[in-house]
């Protein structure tokens, strides 16, 4: 069941006969060629298409394309059965999405609830298209708003003495409610590897990025000594290297001298918010492909 | 014969198997499929390609692409052959751009030699890939900076009483260079529609920009009593509506209480030379196509 | 009694011994000497200053004053006396707000709840440091997250009609809590002049800007229409002057062609939200002032 | 002899009589009180200040002032005089600029003219406010341009062998033409400790910033592999501390997957320039104190 959000029900009628692909393989003559003519057999009209291929020679192929058709939905055994075929020839890696079907997102969030709150604002506000199954946090700091929308709250401790334990039962959730995006709000806790390699390119983290970096304990507060005129934000897919998987978008505010430590880190969370919400915009309109640590975004 | 430049000479030389095709035309199931397959027959490779369609259904669809083929100098006889019936199947308005011969750009600039000199720098840089053929002015305050890059300058004296007989001697020089572009750099005079009708949509013009918006006499000195924080800058193509045409990009620049009028102006012309510059680079990249008054813009 | 809020607790326990000082009067010689030697004589200590001129000979003097003593609050009323002697003989306009007393607030709202939602957020992050002393809406929608912080909830309902009838209410309600700025959060509707003089630069409202200007009615269609790369958002003072008052913040954000009306609708409120907030504190912390219908803003 | 620049005589006229003070000193009351009053009694009227202390107690006064008096170029001896005194009594660190008298700035250049000729276009337009005495450069590229504008420039071959001999050259052309502030303008040679002592502060350096940092070798290539969307600029005060003097300014710039390690280098080399040039403008309108290897900017 989905939380009510009249912005999502007018989308999701308006939305009935369209779809998306993301395709990437590695680039040869004729795939523009061949998915188009699929397409216009299956009587879909591209709506909007986007291609990028690194090399042209040996190089890889990445596609984005939007596509709309008349009583689609009875249609979608078919075209993905045509796409089967397709993909198996050129060696795709590839998503379908069909767009009456909402992607189901779950944020993990803890104490510090700004980013949790500017995703249910952009949800609320039709901004964020998808199904917030569900918030699972380490503090009970946003049950109240969390409910508030209908979107059930799970509070569930965590440290890293307990780690595998909250893993399971946090697993068991995502499980039962068929997540597909994953969106850490400043979440705070390591995630294993066992966890990370069961959402591959499915979860989103957000951490604060300096110019230079200041790698390892109090960033802000080395920041600050540093006198740096720019704080910013890195949203990424995380990967098992710490803050080290491919970036989908990065952003910078103004500091100044005047600036103490909390002003930093008050300023921080206003942009990461914001680059955060903008990650996860992207990847639910199915705008980002990763390859070799980097994103592709067809922004 | 073009003007020397390193910068220049090298993407020539990477580039001789490049082209681009740009279009636009009613919307209908098979365009993709159509082209694609084309560019597939002459062994033409999509190195990118982007697509937008105004509305499914009796929409306007716009099409860039980016392709390469080995030899592709050879094959530009017969590529543009089977591009004309398929134009002519699909009612197209259509450029096809071989990237081994530049656009042929005219620049008018007048006394503020400002924006003018941004375009000469990022030229010179690599950064606008055109040959610069020729620069017409009605001040002499260009001749050095231009000639000291080979780069033909003519003075021709202009105001609106005389404006008919410049115009014909501007279009003389447009038409002995056979130029594809020209960017007002500042001009500050006004053409006529004789002049405007010769080059649709190759026509580049900036003026600067305010929320609210001044029209008529002085508007920085408006913008300055009415206490804006931004002014801005607009590059467009030129219509015969004042000011009217086509936007293609627009940016702002911060101004505070302190500012003069003056310091508005000197702010203004910050911006304006990079709002023009990009709007520039987008044409000579193939990046923009013009519809109902409107720009489509294949950034 | 002030909503239960412990970054404001926090910020309140800090600033016992700071108070900030705003003057604007005819500029001539002495007068920055003449406020510090009093300040000095009171003890107090200058943490941060910020002053500007107009024009030195017969241009208007502005000044922003940050200081701190020990024992304020009971040096307050001498130090209030000491000034009003000052300003008495330099003819100044002053403010000066003791920070231990917040500043309190009250804020009109409608049906679309993006800005007051984002004026909560800040409120409660403790970027906005003041006694949001209570709601007033035409609508009903903001209540439950309103009362969620514990700040009362006003529903008014309000047109045209009963205008006089609701600004009595509204009227009377800032009296009872003492109310120093009102700030309209998309309220849409008009005020009187007998609403706005009682309140003269402490009313602070929200409005789209476009370059160019749309004035009148749907300007996001037309802005659509003609195509524009940005729009904008303007916080402003008040005044009788419809949308005419003191601008105080603006700020834009990109459009592209592929952005329907609802897109750009949806994109203003995102930037509309922040430039009022940026409005809204900059007026809590005593840095604006407003002169010839146009700001100071000591940023 | 100053080389000639319309927009530098007409600042020259009109700033006859103005001049700017910087001081930072231990904090204690009665600072911004003794100035003024010494100010006043030279019958010196006070246009702009602003100042800003790290900690009331036992922190670090700092404070810029411009005035203006009439006859002021017959009282600066005076003045001078008396800010001694008080100086001394307060321990400041004190510059007094006396606006008829433009600082003079060296430019240091290399290879890659494009930080230059931005210094030179911004010089010419009246934004920076300067006698460029002379540029210095181990590439002859820059001479044409430089010398077009009436400035000498100087052909050094430098590399780490010659270290001394060159910088021996240097610091007597430094000498011979009294230079106030040197420009390193992409220069791409280390500077020995005894010729950045020489000039404490006094010189400004361009470097490229990443998010996050890339230290040691090809830096753009190794940002392209880790897939940024920003790259950045920083504009610093040299010390012995390579790259890790006083940041005074800061910006950024998108790039895309579609950025090749070249596009990188290429809009690097766009947002390096205008980072250049507005930290040198800062210093050169004395806006800008070094305090414990940070800037403090009167913006």
């Amino acid at each position: 069941m989905i939380s009510s959000n009249p912005q999502i029900e007018q989308y999701l009628t308006n939305n009935q006969n369209s779809a998306r692909l993301l395709v990437s393989c590695p680039d040869q003559p004729g795939i523009v060629s061949t998915i188009s003519t699929l397409l216009f057999e299956h009587g879909a009209n591209i709506v909007e298409s986007s291609q990028y291929t690194t090399d042209p020679s040996e190089g890889t192929f990445f596609l984005r394309i939007v596509f709309e058709a008349d009583d689609l939905r009875n249609k979608e055994e078919a075209i993905r059965g045509s796409f089967e075929k397709v993909a198996d020839q050129f060696s795709m890696k590839w998503t379908l999405s069909f767009l009456y079907q909402l992607k189901k997102t779950a944020i993990f969030a803890s104490k510090d609830i700004s980013c949790l709150r500017e995703l249910l604002y952009q949800w609320e506000s039709g901004d964020l298209l998808t199904d917030i199954a569900l918030v699972i946090s380490n503090h009970e700091t946003g049950r109240e708003i969390v409910e508030s929308f209908g979107i059930p709250f799970y509070y569930i401790p965590a440290n890293k003495d307990i780690r595998d334990e909250v893993e399971t039962k946090q697993l068991d959730l995502l499980q039962e409610y068929d997540i597909d995006l994953i969106v850490l709000a400043r979440y705070m806790q390591i995630l294993t590897p066992n966890f990370v390699e069961a959402y591959p390119a499915q979860i989103i983290n957000i951490h604060h990025s300096f110019l230079p970096a200041f790698i390892g304990a109090s960033p802000h507060k080395r920041a600050y000594d540093r006198g740096v005129k720019l704080i910013g934000a890195t949203s990424h897919y995380v990967t098992n290297d710490l803050d080290e998987g491919p970036i989908i978008e990065q952003d910078v505010i103004r500091v100044d001298h005047r600036n103490s430590v909390k002003d930093l880190k008050k300023k921080g969370r206003l942009i990461e918010r914001s680059v955060l919400a903008r990650g996860v915009k992207w990847h639910l309109e199915d705008r980002l492909i990763v390859h070799e640590n980097k994103t592709i975004v067809f922004a």
